[in-house]
């Protein structure tokens, strides 16, 4: 605590990533990074440009990128933002749309970054538990209310909702903004990125990190009624006109461009998925159905904290969240069928099998 | 409007930064960039940075690029914060250390996105008015309240503050928080960061953009005491945690690794701005005294407003600010030699020379 923090910064508790090792020995399933490269194109596109044009400012409007997604979606590029990652375009979602007067809603056990947004913004946040099963309990959210945000596939669970109930939720109250965080769902999940033209209230968050295999150069984006990307626009350039770098930009727009290629690499993480969750079962894991490149697991005879430190200590990181209802599962990315196989053998013998 | 929109993001008023044309014909003397290319070792190093790791997140914590800052300026890592662009920087700031009870003191001439800031944060700025000569009026900024931020040198005069009237502010007041925005120090200005040492509540922010030519790359940083730098950590992690992404940590590092090309540019520059002035002062102009990478002029028989509109036809695109006090004035950034050639001579046709 300091003196010269003001009221916001001291009532924060941020996010905590999870860990990102700087030896490089880890077989990292830790923090749902694609196991495979980006498309080689992406590639060759940054490299060419890295030249002298690094001196000049980027687009501020990121108008080719947009223009290339809306493209993609037969969207018009009024119907699309550009983030520095999909965290920021949730950060000033949060900021533009949600109030303190009106409750924002979102699930007990969904992607943690929510809370500390609804912290940051002094928002009442109301927390809606998922079923036992953790499913999303779509008639809770039925209630008129703040604002809405439900990822789907939710994380850190895997499991996905229906876009009938999405639709239910939207249509539930008009007035308020529901965002729809798609940041899995090319991984087995219906996107609604289709339906924002039928729904005003509607945001869809995506990413570039997980399924075009670009964490390293963040960029997130949002899709809405030109209203909503309205708002974010006049946030976005009261902190920073120039979010995104010259190479993102030109990184982002060759992968959107190539995006048959990330089809591909997420097939390959969808059989590997399937075939770690058949081992796991036979384990004796339990597994949250999942529509992710992670998979939710819990084991009835053994802890998972104590399995998390004894993969940890083998060469292996997962992710562990201490929090009441999943202290007992782990977070696994699905990696390649390589490291799955270590980890899958690792946990062999931790169980004795 | 949209009903969509909460209190916030309706009484914004975005900060509108200077033209970045598209079509690439223009001499661009408008915005502030450095006209030479960055250092060959910043491409290469970015060029290598260009491969199948940018499917990992960067590192959050930024510790190279940290180190190697720290490192520079004689500092620890601790009082080293980096975002993305010093705007981002200075968004975090007003964020984390100012508050609406007491008021944000800056001046009536200078970088206009302190207004927005303020507008963001819902902050009572005391706006202090410049001298007649456009000089920051010490005394009146030390006046206790609840925090400062002044460029040095001031944009878009090019004004600098000695490092004693810094001082003096800073101790007029040790509870409240002064920034000193020194973007454009590296042409001509002092900095301060060497007092961060010795007065917790100095925060000095700097950026790549204009002396490392590196605008499209997006790093900004801030020094300060270890509790500030803490509290924007707090900020940052509760917004984004990776802010900067891998191509651009790696440039940034191999840049500051590399300052003795950019002093070299940036005496260029200097000199370029020398020879400038004296052309621009044969033709009648007064020139306020710049310690910055950009002139602020004017013409007591010439419109600024006109000659702005005259010289965009003509190709060359430059900055006027439609406000009161400088409506007359016109901020010319030095480009190469050339491009100032060019400059003078449409200026030299424009007033019949």
């Amino acid at each position: 605590m300091s003196k010269y923090w003001n009221e916001r910064v001291q009532r924060l508790e941020p996010y905590v990533p999870g860990e990102q090792p700087k030896d490089k020995k880890y077989v990292k399933l830790n923090t749902n990074e694609n196991p495979y490269p980006p498309s080689p194109k992406v590639i060759r596109a940054i490299k060419e440009a890295a030249d002298d044009r690094l001196r000049l400012y980027p687009d501020p409007e990121a108008e080719q990128l947009r223009a290339a997604l809306a493209d993609h979606y037969h969207l018009s590029p009024a119907h699309v933002f550009i983030g520095n990652g999909s965290d920021e375009v949730l950060a000033f979602s949060f900021m533009s749309f949600f109030s303190p007067e009106k409750p924002v809603m979102f699930a007990d056990i969904t992607y943690s970054f929510y809370k500390v947004y609804a912290d940051l913004c002094a928002l009442r946040p109301e927390i809606i538990p998922l079923d036992e099963a953790f499913r999303i309990p779509v008639q809770d959210f039925c209630r008129p209310g703040g604002g809405v945000v439900i990822p789907n596939p939710n994380a850190p669970t895997g499991r996905g909702i229906t876009t009938e109930s999405i639709r239910k939720i939207l249509e539930a109250d008009p007035d308020r903004v529901v965002i729809i965080d798609e940041a899995y769902v090319n991984f087995g999940g219906t996107s609604v990125v289709p339906l924002v033209k039928e729904y005003p209230n509607l945001l869809v968050v995506q990413t570039l990190s997980k399924f075009c295999a670009l964490a390293g150069i963040r960029v997130g984006f949002a899709f809405g009624s030109p209203e909503l990307i309205d708002g974010l626009n006049r946030l976005k350039n009261s902190i920073n006109s120039y979010t995104i770098d010259r190479l993102a930009l030109t990184g982002a727009r060759a992968a959107v461009e190539d995006l048959s290629y990330s089809r591909h690499m997420a097939e390959r993480v969808i059989t590997t998925r399937e075939q770690a969750e058949r081992s796991l079962r036979e384990l004796g894991f339990q597994i949250i159905p999942s529509e992710s490149n992670f998979i939710f697991i819990t084991h009835p005879d053994y802890e998972a904290e104590q399995l998390f430190n004894q993969l940890k200590q083998k060469g292996i990181l997962v992710r562990y969240f201490h929090q009441p209802r999943i202290s007992n599962y782990l977070r696994v990315t699905i990696g390649t069928d390589n490291e799955m196989n270590q980890l899958i053998a690792a946990m062999k013998k931790l169980l004795n099998h």
